[in-house]
């Protein structure tokens, strides 16, 4: 039975590539849009690849679980980002995990952290791998004797449904598809759909603070907890399942964000949804950029809370949406498990209205029977069309040299006007100095919240080949630097990493860094979860303080 | 100008105390229920309370903004539990604060906890004082040489609004009507109504997780918070301004609920909203608790978000609704600033029908000018009306020996069953043995959510002169014994306390108690701040991890 393989430098399945013909129909379209040659080279060959050799062996206790095969070290060498894919595209591994551990229970991973705590090993957690801040990337200094990377997806199941609550127990290493999957049958939907659902899982959704595909409200992973279970080198913590509770700082919070640093994720209770029936969408075309923001700000305000309010600028409403006249596209939505949302669409409406926005395709409305929206997967189906295969392109594009990432932030609406401009002007600036000509910039709006929206930059430009890292960590940094500047988070859904951590150090107030650190030094004795990540490696609040709190 | 003052025993200003004819319909009415007499005796004299000499003198600088005043020290002696006013009421203060802080600006806050953390002097921040949980009581252990309670009262004004983002900058010692009457004229409220709005202010809901009158969405104070800033023994902390945030644990979130433990709040940017101008509501009977119950269950389930969702049970609807035929009673409401929320409330009714809900009133609908709302001070006057007076009676309770405190928790909605029953058996059990005859307890929901309800437990019972202390504490423990073996969490928004520490321990997982006593150690390493609270006195994770790591 031969399964379905991942790549190992790309992003998704083997067999999901772009085809030739899909691969020349958009260098042709890049060739002409940057106005040069884009010579195209081949998919890596793993065979090639020469990997250091694991510096250590695991226990025979732990030997069923582990691998040093080369696809697997290979494959956990990296996160996807743009920067990952062009460093295994062209083999370039210096850092791969000593061993690859695939744990099958929460026995397993205890026994693992137990090992890696008492030999100073260090562990990555690893769940879909989709990271793309080097969140799981092996790279740790010199302080430890080895690295394994733990990959998660065997831990896979919902183990309980409470429909009286609508909850559900699931383990952590679940995929988004499986999940769904599993769901399904009951009617339910834990509807969280991050651009990476199909390779991501809930313990990472956990880890990173993961933003679903919806704009308002239930739509962060943070919200839809109720308890979690996480194995540390300490021992093994497991909060009360409740609705709410306000008995000191909120347990679960502190393990929100922790992108492994303090332990690993093996199950946590989420509270789940109806699967939703009625659907209404609109798309509002305005002519001035500024109309659309007061718009989306304005019903962000009402209280009227939809499911999507996506801003596109004119170039994203082009490149994604093909409104070719220079329009700035609202894309608003409703949906619900139980009543048609024609009123909250209409009154959504009235408030673009005032702000000059048209509907020219009018309102769609759906009413489908629950069988109906099964059958075409409802939210997943509609997202899928939409996202799912925008990083099967980015392979192909780093065949091309093509530089394409993208940043994301999240601003208060009075510091908006100035971090877009700031950015619309800064960034091709700097693709005109680090490229050349022909690059761009576009922006959406990924989240609208009452006091700010969270807009999403994607940038598309002409790299040179073996150049390609640097070129983008100069963007990037230019980038962080407008953001910052300009009152952002230096991430709003992707987390820290270690790509993020010097901005980071800069955002975070330095007393919640040592806070973290005694925290850490609490849970992680000898520092060995995922180390460099949110707390600096070596820092004195680090290692130190842990040895010292041990 | 005489001031009006508030009691330094009782809940609220001295001249709103219940007058003599008030009290005496209230005692003849509860001598009717109880079939016994109830003798009143006369509230205390501050001339006869013979309090502990100070036991340290201020250092010069610090003087100006110290009282060593005996009114000041007694009224800092206590928050406004039942237990509290009890032992109030009867002159027993063994432990009051050796002296009484007002500082005015945060520098003084800086200058005082410097001297307390090097002078080894225990820190109790005190915001509105009406802590029910002990919160802000002196009582810390022979561990210190001092206590200084710290009023935060004078740190009160409103200092900068963002009506682009709806945002304003806010010192943390403000009071409910105060802040309210800041925000009035510019159009805004901050729309956080907690039973104690008048005696509690921002900086207390922030670090007690304080929950609003609203039962849903954004009604905690966790979720208006843009950013904060502290003051702690190792320095100033302060996050950034983002309406959401991915990087990392959430700085704020360690500091929401932390009780004053970690450091103290000096001001805090909140998410502040346009004053309601549409509004509508109605009073659903249910002949059938149960059927309350999944109706209630249904609309918290379907996305409507109302403002109002509070479902009182026979008991609750008779003593504060006036419905005597035994209904339960669901309160329902839905408001907004800019648009009828007419159908929102029309599908709630439809839910409540399917489940034999009537609505002999009708709908109320309200549609009033922004003049309107401000002449009434919309939620806040309604609100007032139904509560505020509450306490006030309390007072005049204690005087007649009537033990009078309530409870809350909250729990999923499939363990609601069984904690409901488990009190609603349990209790009067308990009241029976301690009290004998005549006591009762009642429910309402204060919050509703997705996956379960925050119901609140009402009692009222007659005691005996001088053990009311004793008899509520082993009424309290049955109750908490129900509670946590029932799946609820010790408090849903009444905060830990001294009070609630016991079952605070037992709730929390015991890594997070480690977790967040590393934390305290690395941002109060002397252990000064409200000592036993959150983390307990004297662990060898609390004061010992501190001196370690310090």
């Amino acid at each position: 039975m031969p399964a379905r393989r991942r790549s190992w430098w790309g992003w998704g399945w083997e067999d999901s590539a772009l085809g030739a013909e899909q691969v020349e129909k958009l260098r042709s379209s890049l060739a002409a849009a940057f106005n040069r040659e884009l010579p195209l080279a081949d998919p890596p060959d793993l065979g090639r690849v020469d990997l250091r050799p694991p510096r250590v062996r695991p226990p025979d206790a732990l030997s069923p679980m582990m691998s040093s095969d080369t696809f697997d070290r290979a494959g956990h060498t990296y996160g996807k980002s743009y920067r990952d894919v062009v460093r295994g595209f062209s083999g370039n591994l210096p850092h791969p995990p000593d061993l690859v551990a695939f744990p099958t229970s929460e026995a397993d991973v205890i026994a693992l952290l137990d090992w890696c705590a008492s030999a100073g090993i260090a562990v990555i957690p690893y769940g879909g791998g989709s990271s793309v801040v080097g969140g799981v990337e092996p790279d740790v200094g010199d302080g430890f004797g080895a690295v394994v990377s733990v990959d998660l997806t065997r831990l896979d199941r919902v183990l309980e449904i409470d429909e009286v609550s609508r909850a559900a127990r699931i383990q952590a290493g679940v995929l988004g598809p499986s999940l769904e999957d599993q769901l399904r049958p009951h009617g339910y939907t834990l509807r969280h759909f991050p651009q990476s659902f199909e390779f991501s899982t809930l313990g990472g959704w956990l880890a990173t603070r993961s933003g679903g595909h919806y704009a308002t409200v239930y739509t962060h992973i943070d919200d839809m907890v109720e308890s979690m279970r996480v194995v540390t080198p300490a021992g093994v913590s497991e909060s009360r399942r409740l609705p709410g509770s306000g008995a000191g700082p909120s347990p679960d919070r502190l393990l929100l964000g922790s992108e492994g640093a303090l332990g690993i994720i093996t199950e946590a209770w989420m509270r789940i949804q109806d699967r939703p029936v009625y659907k209404t969408s609109a798309g509002v075309h305005f002519g001035d950029y500024r109309d659309g923001v007061a718009a989306t700000r304005a019903i962000s305000q009402a209280a009227l809370f939809p499911t999507n309010c996506r801003l596109l600028d004119a170039g994203e409403a082009m490149t994604s949406a093909g409104v070719h006249d220079g329009s700035t596209l609202l894309v608003l939505g409703f949906e619900s498990a139980d009543h048609p949302r024609t009123e909250w669409m209409s009154t959504a409406l009235e408030i673009c209205a005032e702000h000059h926005g048209a509907v020219p395709e009018g309102v769609k409305e759906v009413d489908r029977s629950e069988e109906d929206v099964r059958d075409d997967e409802g939210a997943v189906g509609e997202w899928r069309n939409a996202f799912i295969r925008a990083p099967y392109g980015r392979d192909a594009m780093v065949r091309m040299s093509v530089i394409a990432d993208t940043f994301e932030t999240a601003c208060t609406w009075d510091a908006f006007g100035d971090l877009h401009s700031g950015v619309m002007t800064g960034i091709p600036r700097a693709l005109a100095e680090i490229c050349g000509s022909g690059g761009w910039v576009t922006c959406r709006f990924t989240h609208v919240y009452p006091d700010g929206p969270a807009p999403y930059f994607t940038v598309v430009a002409p790299g040179r080949a073996g150049s390609e890292v640097a070129m983008w960590d100069e963007i990037k940094a230019a980038a962080a630097e407008i953001v910052l500047s300009n009152g952002g988070t230096i991430t709003h859904h992707h987390a820290v990493g270690r790509d993020h951590m010097p901005w980071y150090q800069r955002q975070r107030p330095d007393l919640y860094g040592r806070a973290l650190a005694g925290a850490k030094a609490a849970l992680d004795p000898a520092g060995v979860m995922n180390p460099g990540v949110l707390v600096p490696l070596g820092s004195d609040a680090g290692e130190g303080a842990a040895s010292r709190l041990g």
